[in-house]
């Protein structure tokens, strides 16, 4: 009898253990393919051209499931983070808690066409003003394919937004997908990209590709505005007959990110191209970036008459801004942040990007003078759309992922070597 | 005592599957990092720009297992196959398994830099001669880091290669890696590319980069030969003072693929950028095609002052050709075949490259007029440098990878709906 006793014990062990271990597998199996549940570590070692080794440190990917393409964050000053969600929700993360319930007070935004609900950030002196700013597109009353850009802001008292107001809308509209990002700059004003759209969605009355060479629409663009949604008077343009008075750069395709250099305050953007011609931008007033005349990469259809992307070999042209740095074929490009932590040393200094088709995030490796020397792929493994790339207040790497089951990733360093980094 | 006898089956019965589910869960732990012993099946659809599924077919990966950094390969009459190793060998498949000894005859080839024996090709009228020749760099007497390329004939019977003889040699050395790879064009004539090394890699008196631009050295350049290794007198700049009457084409960096496009029998070449800068090119005669002074790369340091590699936004130039398609950052292209075969309907007419340091196999999709319209990485799961790319006789793609444990990969269709291809 006690031998069966233990038979049975034994039996309900390993089929204890048999359970566990299938279900780690089925758990496993699918990781190629989809985020982890829970904490995954990664090597960022890799092999150079000649297949030499290049070493890089251990890094763990922490997830936060329970978001619906997420787009953008925001990080409160009390270690809080808002994010928006395309559906039009900000939700919050609280003590490292994502709350199921999305920030109150939003208005209703249309999630279409990859439209929707897009960035958000404080403004500067948020301690003092609690002003939230975020992009949205707004549907034209009884025509859901055409949407105007707007920029609001609204007070977040850490539970709810208020006070909300349109502070900036684009005079004409879009049908189909754009992007609409923005960033304070270091004298206070907002930097606000606002994308066109692919040449098979223009409609008549609507912006189209070429919008980003008309110097009479907002499409394309770089804006400068005041906190308020007003224009500087000194904007580049300011009072030059034809041009829009926001305007503060033109020949812009699809920004995907556009933030302020941690060390000279310039301000830099990046876009995808259709098919390559991803680019990183320097952003200077008054300046052209040359889409769709100019570009690295070519029509989705292959077309190099000009009629939709930019003719055969026309890469540059005088009086149009070469990119900083380009990518072909495109990775698309999204979300970018300077590295200027203490958790990885070894990363100081680089760039991270997002890529959305590319499926990955990638660090861009800079020389003492600040000139690219090397693109490392990350992540490749998740499969998963990266879509915005921030450092944190606690000097990690934070990532969202464009994906119906959506996550905020966390970047932190592993073992004894970083470990010094906390 | 029954139900502890069947207590004991159980206990053995879970214990058996246990130990199967831990056994197969190890082995497949390190697959996504390692080349797996045996055949494996991969899903070519991907996700476009917009994150919709683009469907491809499944296709199943076969490795042959044994090979040391094998380079190139020649599909012989029979159905054998012939592959070069780095290190000076040629090995043999033979009906469907590699011979452990190395085809005997072969001179001793040191293998140093990146450098020894590369390509291979059969004569076109191999059943009749036996010519078999391949390209090799000869060290200089009493200087290691020194080697001349060659490209050497001999007779192939199907065991050894016997009347081995070199039939062009270049009349300067070089220091560092470089290549070496030829085709025969349909005119018969032998189309040789030969690299240039890596700006560290010039010694007094050796190849350097600027060799490329010119036109009395052999290096950087297209050589078009005879099929005894003596000069056509149609070449391009015969008669021409100061050119070396080999010289086809000139401004090539290092060309890791030389083909014969299968329609239009144009010679088409690929070769790597320093970082970004890839390239496909279609060579013709009395063409220049930019290296080093205009490039879509950049120096592997970062320089942009010219001295090692294009200056800043030097993409284009008059009398310069543009590639037909260019990468940045570099995936190391290597290896290029057009798929003309009946085993992968939805691949036919498109273009299959091989990345070293970017790990993967890359189709690139051609619309009805023959221009790309999309680039689709595989294979980058297995993590392995892909030196070659191939298309068989049997209309199946091979692949060589450049690894210490090198292998021959052979991918074929799965499953009903491309079985018929068989």
């Amino acid at each position: 009898m006690r031998r069966t006793a233990m038979g049975f014990a034994v039996i309900a062990f390993m089929f204890v253990l048999f359970a566990a271990v299938v279900l780690a597998q089925q758990a496993k199996m699918p990781a190629p393919d989809t985020l982890p549940d829970g904490p995954r570590i990664f090597d960022s070692s890799r092999r150079g051209p000649s297949g030499r080794l290049i070493p890089g440190p251990q890094f763990r990917v922490v997830p936060m499931k329970g978001l619906s393409h997420p787009y953008a964050l925001a990080f409160l000053p009390d270690g809080n983070v808002l994010i928006t969600e395309r559906a039009g929700r900000i939700r919050i993360v609280r003590n490292g808690v994502l709350d199921p319930t999305p920030i109150a007070g939003m208005p209703a935004i249309p999630n279409r066409n990859l439209q929707g609900l897009n960035d958000i950030a404080l403004h500067p002196r948020f301690v003092e003003n609690q002003w939230v700013y975020f992009t949205y597109y707004r549907e034209k009353p009884g025509d859901k394919e055409a949407a105007a850009v707007v920029l609001a802001r609204g007070r977040f008292d850490g539970k709810a937004v208020t006070e909300i107001r349109d502070i900036f809308v684009t005079d004409t509209m879009v049908a189909g997908a754009s992007a609409a990002r923005f960033v304070f700059g270091r004298d206070g004003k907002i930097y606000l990209a606002i994308g066109v759209p692919l040449p098979n969605n223009g409609r008549a009355g609507l912006a189209t590709m070429s919008d980003a060479q008309d110097p009479s629409s907002h499409f394309g663009k770089i804006l400068r505005l005041n906190d308020d949604g007003s224009v500087p008077l000194d904007n580049p343009f300011a009072g030059r007959a034809g041009y829009k008075r926001e305007l503060y750069a033109l020949g812009i395709r699809n920004a995907m990110a556009i933030i302020v250099h941690p060390v000279t305050g310039e301000i830099w953007e990046n876009e995808n191209g259709p098919q390559g011609g991803d680019e990183i931008n320097i952003i200077r007033g008054g300046r052209n970036y040359g889409w769709p005349t100019v570009s690295f990469g070519r029509s989705y259809t292959g077309d190099l008459t000009g009629a939709s992307g930019p003719a055969l070999d026309q890469y540059t042209a005088p009086g149009m801004e070469p990119p900083w740095l380009f990518w072909a074929p495109s990775i698309g490009l999204s979300g970018m942040t300077f590295y200027t932590g203490d958790q990885f040393p070894e990363w100081k200094g680089s760039i991270f990007v997002g890529g959305l088709v590319g499926e990955q995030l990638q660090r861009v490796v800079l020389n003492a003078n600040g000139l690219p020397i090397r693109r490392d792929p990350l992540l490749a493994e998740l499969k998963q759309r990266i879509r915005e790339v921030r450092q944190g207040p606690d000097g990690l790497l934070y990532l969202l992922t464009d994906e119906d089951a959506g996550a905020l990733l966390r970047i932190e360093p592993v073992g004894p070597a970083t470990a010094a980094g906390h």
